[in-house]
């Protein structure tokens, strides 16, 4: 098998910018970007050796692989079945089944499982990127181009990559959350969150080398029922987060209950 | 002032075992750490410069700062009163009040405020140290041990400190829990939670140098409705996590509708 590979992406969101610059950076051609509107692809790709395109009829004869970057909502059928039928199609969402790829005999996704912002800068040789594929050729040169772009590459069915997804929502948005509660109480007390930014790596750093459960702390976990009250009282001007720390308190006493 | 304080630490547990040894390492002297069990202070301070004691009475004349390093529950005024009054009683509760101190005429509070673990080497300089003392002699003394620990050092009184540790345990408690939750869905999907590390650590990372509400993404962010539905019906065989996904995404869309 040769291994560089002509790729193709469509979309110029937050993962489109990430993986183009990936690409491009690998031994791999980014051939071409496609975006609706034909200035975007243009200003996207001023960087790269990508070619900005607007309309599908524009893709070069000699792209293998088309990477659909775009928002779930985007990946219908139709639109799809619109593509080079000679190309591997592909789609990078955790949510949206292989299925909606099936006007073309080869396809597969190309899942890299991280959180984008475009004014943050990522290493891509740290994120996992998650691979499932119509047929074995296809699955091949998809771990061709995954390699190079990662060193951690993982196959996974529709059903794990849905697990993964809900998964990704509690470890990714919901952490999130709780550390915009904190910001918000510490705000109201007149207090800068740069305190509490050295905890919050502490606590993820922790989890790189254990795992959550056995490094859970907190009164929670202790079952000190005179800091929980305590807690609850200080929450009752907030009860949306008083909510949630019983529900949370209770879930943590509930695991390690068990043990 | 004099900058070579003379301490002396009270508790052997995972916060004890940290202050000791930053302390040890620094310009001051740490010249006792105190338990309740003698063997186990001797074994405490077998690689420190500190003497191993379990009587009061045995704490030297020369100590001018007692840190009790205990949980809260052991912070009873009756028993803090058996020290030596001449010395500055402190202790490092997130959540106690530091009337409990009031034995002694000279108290404060040293507050550092990172999650501990014995097996895991933390850098105290990065810990950001809260402080409040009884006057404003008191006060210098304990900017004097705290500044030759940390870079990050706080004034914060009763009611702020109160809210400091309920933020934290959001931020670090309940995370771990949101962690500990993806691990499980990952598990019982076979799928290996290092997948899973590089986005919680990016996670983290982010909010290093954004707040927490500017970089909040997912369904919930995003008012997915359709991605929602998909995930609910994959947790109906977990109700809790179920319970905590509908209440934790209701809170998102809440606090990004009102933007």
């Amino acid at each position: 098998m040769k291994t560089k590979l002509n790729i193709a992406i469509v979309g110029t969101g937050n993962l489109a910018w990430h993986l183009a610059n990936a690409i491009d950076s690998s031994e791999h051609n980014l051939l071409q970007v496609l975006s609706r509107d034909q200035k975007r692809a243009e200003e996207f790709t001023q960087n790269l050796s990508a070619k900005g395109i607007s309309r599908i009829d524009d893709i070069d004869a000699n792209v293998e692989i088309i990477i659909l970057a775009l928002t779930d909502t985007a990946l219908k059928g139709k639109y799809i079945a619109q593509f080079p039928k000679n190309a591997i199609m592909c789609h990078t969402s955790g949510s949206i089944s292989m299925r909606v790829l099936k006007s073309h005999k080869k396809h597969g996704i190309f899942y890299p499982l991280q959180t984008f912002s475009k004014q943050k800068e990522v290493d891509f040789s740290n994120i996992p990127i998650c691979l499932e594929a119509s047929d074995n050729e296809v699955l091949q040169k998809l771990h061709v181009l995954a390699n190079s772009l990662s060193k951690s590459i993982y196959e996974i069915n529709s059903k794990q990559r849905k697990a993964l997804h809900v998964a990704a929502v509690f470890a990714c948005n919901f952490t999130n959350l709780m550390y915009d509660i904190s910001s918000d109480i510490c705000n109201d007390a007149n207090l800068n969150f740069d305190i509490l930014r050295p905890l919050i790596k502490e606590t993820a750093a922790k989890v790189q080398n254990h795992f959550p459960e056995d490094v859970q702390t907190g009164p929670a976990k202790r079952n000190d029922g005179r800091v929980i009250e305590y807690h609850k009282k200080f929450l009752y001007d907030y009860p949306d987060y008083q909510e949630i720390y019983d529900l949370l308190t209770y879930e943590i006493q509930q695991k390690h209950e068990e043990l």
